[in-house]
């Protein structure tokens, strides 16, 4: 079979770098993209992604926990919807491509079918997650997770850096959060569920693939860890009098790389301040993220494990204590076997070479696995870069992985 | 020779507590007392003193940079001024007594004398030097370097965290920072300095003793570090492809710890931050304060160049760029012999147990060497913390320096 219907790379192409001037500081290759969830800024870009949706014909609704749902209604509404969709909250200083693609890129997949007059059985609903990267209140797949069923009442209480609770967050953006469980669909109203993302690795790369199709999905385990020792003169306190907080903190550090090595998963602290802060004085108290990640389950409980008995060593060698908390945990995912043999199948008629490959980073389509099949399209990232000014995918890749995501979506909504 | 006046414990006791008011969060012991230089806080603090001092009967001077000058005068005028001090400012969360017992001690001794109706031949001077933390600006010694001729131009052009520059900090206090050089005076117009302090260490508290008295004074030298390496994804970049500032940033704490033991000096990292700040971005990018003392100026530059080898090897391995600046260098200095002396008498005439130590932390009589021949009275510090909510000496001790204090200013000034 040949499948001959293109979507239009030009338009999809505008749309991207339209989209990424909502948030992006001039030069955005320098100074990036910061559309952190639910701010002023999102909502400008929340209000773009509505007007597009519904330029390109498709009815538009917002559900309870903030998600824009984009629907093409299928000739048989009885059946199951076919989803696609991604996320358009960045992290601080982000790039144009993360997250965005995959909602930019359903839409003009879906408009390029409504186009050429195709009639599908299925509905397809394109959604647009509400933070998905956690990036300014520390707790990410928010919409996803309210789709779920898996969003809590205690997410609400979670306060930015400024100290915005994400209450009243839900509030400025005219969301109600007592409601947010009347956001949960039925697995029943869900026939698939697939998400093309950029990788923001550099596998692709090293490949030479413009495509790639996703197998499983790391899940991460985010901890808020804790150190308190003492806060004394830097002059008047001999080495050995110490219970310097910062030290401690550089020890685990160090220690996350170590087990992340050690059990071939990945680990990270990203976020880290120390208080007083001053710098004649020693640091008293320090507060870190520690973001550990793995395909499997069980060998990132080892990890975590390790980490609290590291932990534990240096605090106890430095006279300093500790907390850590979990403040996320999400589990890995595997992708459906019938939708990583429908992508490749589609990439085999489009002529388009692609390899199969885990995923390192967190997706709407992890939490999604709860409620349906799952399936990823991944699109080659430069030097891997990502969550940065410097992300970014060529135009022509990003065609290829719109037309893959068409098509795909075409078989399963037919 | 018995010694009989005594200063007024009480009266010493309430200004140190109304001070710690000024900038103070209830509970003090718990919140501390933050008042960075020349902001609202220390300028509403200022005033406390400049009315304390005219309470006293001094008269009362605020010089071109800033420092509060209160005057007793004496008999004869062509005399050189003996004169004491500290100062007011704070560290963030900072005690109750440090530089601030220099000061009230001062002006309690003083006015003691004035009370029992004392003539000298030589005048006393009180100075409460302006910014002597360098906490808000990164740079210290502020009042004791524009007194002594060591401040430059390109002090003024130094901004705190919210990118206020020294000179507009300065134009908000009623202060021309274009006339800096009229403070400067002659070391013919001051016979010696003398500096009452907290020990802000544990030696006396081991020593179960109340004074100190003061032979050398450690400089400090503090340094600025950048690291940058590449913020990119916490979960699609493999462990060996990164390139993290942070953890670059771990390194080096911990060899700042090592050579500082190595050299028997103390070295601190007090200070720092890192971009973006996502809990799921690999930092691309540390910066972070250095602060390297030592009693002898040739060891501590031994500790400087071992640090800059160190960040060097570091920085290579994980394939970051790096860059240091020294923001302030100060030269340790000695106390003179005669000043030493004089103390030890008083102690011994009044019957006051004291030992001679070194000095671990940077104060304004070192600046003020330069100028006069120093002497240095320490006084007990609880637990030895200091720059803390927790810093304490009792008000027993606080009195018995004092009245150390006022002797050896009437030796000097008779």
């Amino acid at each position: 079979m040949i499948l001959t219907m293109d979507i239009n790379q030009k338009r999809l192409w505008r749309t991207l770098m339209e989209l990424a001037e909502i948030g992006g500081t001039s030069p955005i290759d320098v100074h990036g993209v910061t559309r952190l969830s639910l701010t002023k800024t999102e909502l400008r870009a929340r209000q773009y992604v509505i007007d597009l949706m519904k330029d390109s014909g498709l009815s538009v609704q917002v559900d309870a926990v903030g998600n824009i749902i984009g629907k093409l209604e299928g000739t048989d509404l009885e059946l199951p919807s076919v989803m696609t969709g991604s996320h358009i909250d960045s992290v601080p200083h982000g790039g144009r491509f993360d997250g965005t693609l995959g909602v930019l890129g359903a839409i003009e997949a879906v408009r390029t079918m409504k186009e050429a007059g195709i009639k599908l059985k299925h509905s397809i609903e394109i959604v647009s997650f509400t933070d998905e990267e956690g990036a300014r209140f520390g707790a990410g797949f928010i919409g996803s997770k309210g789709m779920a069923g898996e969003l809590t009442e205690t997410t609400f209480s979670l306060a930015d850096d400024k100290g915005v609770t994400y209450r009243e967050a839900f509030l400025a953006a005219n969301l109600n959060p007592t409601l947010y469980k009347q956001a949960i669909r039925s697995d029943e109203q869900i026939k698939a569920y697939i998400e093309m993302h950029i990788e923001q690795g550099k596998v692709l790369e090293e490949h030479d693939l413009s495509i790639g199709i996703v197998t499983d999905i790391q899940g991460p385990v985010w901890l808020d860890v804790t150190l308190e020792g003492a806060a004394d003169h830097a002059g008047a306190t001999p080495m050995d009098m110490r219970k310097d907080a910062g030290l401690a903190m550089a020890e685990v550090l160090l220690a996350v790389e170590a087990i992340s090595k050690e059990h071939q998963g990945v680990g990270t602290v990203g976020k880290m301040s120390i208080e007083p802060g001053g710098v004649n004085i020693i640091p008293g108290r320090a507060c870190f993220s520690v973001d550990l990640r793995h395909i499997r389950k069980e060998r990132r409980q080892h990890m975590v494990d390790d980490l609290h008995e590291q932990v534990e060593a240096i605090c106890n060698q430095r006279g300093v204590t500790y907390n850590i908390d979990v403040k996320k945990e999400v589990e890995p995912a595997t992708c459906s076997h019938e939708m990583v043999g429908l992508i490749d199948e589609v990439c085999t008629e489009l002529n388009i070479r692609a390899m199969k490959m885990p995923c390192g980073a967190g997706h709407d389509a992890l939490i999604m696995s709860k409620l349906a099949p799952i399936g990823m399209i991944f699109i080659r990232s430069k030097q891997g870069i990502s969550h940065s000014p410097k992300e970014w995918s060529d135009a022509e890749d990003c065609k290829k992985g719109t037309q893959v995501l068409l098509h795909t979506l075409m078989k399963l909504a037919q």
